[in-house]
């Protein structure tokens, strides 16, 4: 249970002082923050409320875009939009910004990918300066086109291993990447280079690209045998329960963060 | 042009005899069949008018669900209906039956793998009697948990290449392998072993997981990028453009196909 960490993603339609005392008053000790609900209270009220209620950042959500290609169809700076990001981490106390590299730029596939793997280059010594590692998460291949040409823990490590192991690492989301037949080799060899666990499920049948996912138990994925994977690579930090879910965020936080460690010591820990 | 192929299920709304007439006044010399539409109208009635026409078939679509789970959640006998499918294709005139494997059975992911590789060995020498090569598709990952639990190349020749060359091989189809980071190395392995091409794009945003899909040139996917690496590995035999599309399906089928021509010839050829 001391690992169990709450992706805010999961409670939604909580503030960031809602989430920290909820996961407080819930014996949760670690909460994965993501920067628009930081925003939301600003940075510094942000690291008070965390060091009041004393709970722990397991990382931050999210740098990247570094295509420039978005979801929602804007160009962004992703480098300037990361360094925003960095600065934040560790103002917030967490060694861990995930990264999501962003989609396919003018339909040149192969060029989006190089321009991920200079971004992460031109950035890794200005993540390092600030103690901040780069956390790159593979999403699932349905998200190549929009959001991360970056789609499996191979790729990853390929960038990844461009870099001191310190420097740059791997974010295992479960959900992006169970039906990978290479996931158990790909984990393995990303030994002293996993930054994040992140646990879900995916719905039966898959009706939404980003939506279908669940509460662990409630789908396919082997939630233990990803895990006693990411823990033989060497991986004993915190597992953060992340899912995007249209009903789920209908309910209210607590209900929501109750059902969270409910599940997750019955199908993860 | 000669080795354009219309998949019928680009045009749904047309039976199987409508299809054929369709494909020799377009001067398409290659259909890909689908079994429901041969069904309507028996076998013997399908080969005769394919004959008539002098429309050959590039593919049977499809055998497999090894697994036992489908899309539907029915339970089939994928080895009893694999046999008849290789039966059929014979009497169709085509050496390639293409396999959709089946969706994860009792969430166990690498048994429900295992019950394909030990359907593949029990059905090849059967096939093999009749003329005909099993064509492992690998599919989108988005579908693993439902439709196939073979989701890349690698995975393929991982079973196909425990087989002779002249009797499992390969079936790539854009839209569930192009963004995958080891797809040039993985149709380069597949040398000899590729028993179908099938062409289509990727809707961007990809608002559904099976009808996600468009005529080549409206999406992402690089085909003559694609199409250079199966020509390098010695496939040169017919093309099939394949889209699952619920606007296309309205349209009226020679429409449709005369579309199907533009895009292959601006995109693919």
């Amino acid at each position: 249970m001391d690992r169990l960490s709450l992706n805010q993603i999961t409670t939604k339609n909580w503030t960031l002082p809602e989430a920290v005392a909820g996961c407080a008053e819930a014996g949760v000790g670690w909460i994965g923050l993501w920067r628009d609900k930081v925003a939301e209270v600003g940075v510094d009220r942000a690291a008070a409320l965390l060091k009041e209620y004393g709970v722990k950042v397991s990382s931050l959500c999210r740098g990247g875009f570094f295509t420039g290609v978005t979801p929602e169809g804007a160009t962004v700076d992703g480098i300037a939009q990361t360094k925003e990001a960095i600065e934040e981490a560790a103002k917030l106390g967490t060694d861990v910004l995930v990264l999501v590299v962003g989609g396919v730029a003018g339909n040149d596939l192969p060029g989006s990918r190089q321009r991920v793997a200079d971004a992460v280059g031109e950035l890794a010594p200005f993540a390092r300066e600030h103690g901040v590692k780069l956390g790159l998460e593979p999403l699932h291949p349905m998200q190549c086109v929009d959001r991360s040409v970056l789609s499996t823990v191979d790729q990853a490590m390929d960038i990844a291993e461009e870099h001191p192991a310190d420097s740059v690492g791997v974010v295992v989301d479960e959900f992006a990447v169970w039906w990978d037949p290479r996931i158990e080799a790909a984990i393995a060899r990303a030994n002293g280079r996993i930054l994040g666990f992140h646990v879900c499920d995916q719905l039966v049948p898959l009706t939404d690209t980003l939506l279908g996912r669940a509460l662990p138990g409630e789908g396919p994925i082997d939630h233990r045998g990803l895990r006693a994977c990411v823990e033989a690579a060497g991986y004993t930090g915190p597992i953060e329960v992340e899912v995007f879910n249209a009903e789920l965020w209908k309910r209210a936080g607590a209900e929501v963060l109750a059902d969270v460690v409910t599940s997750y010591r019955e199908h993860v820990a």
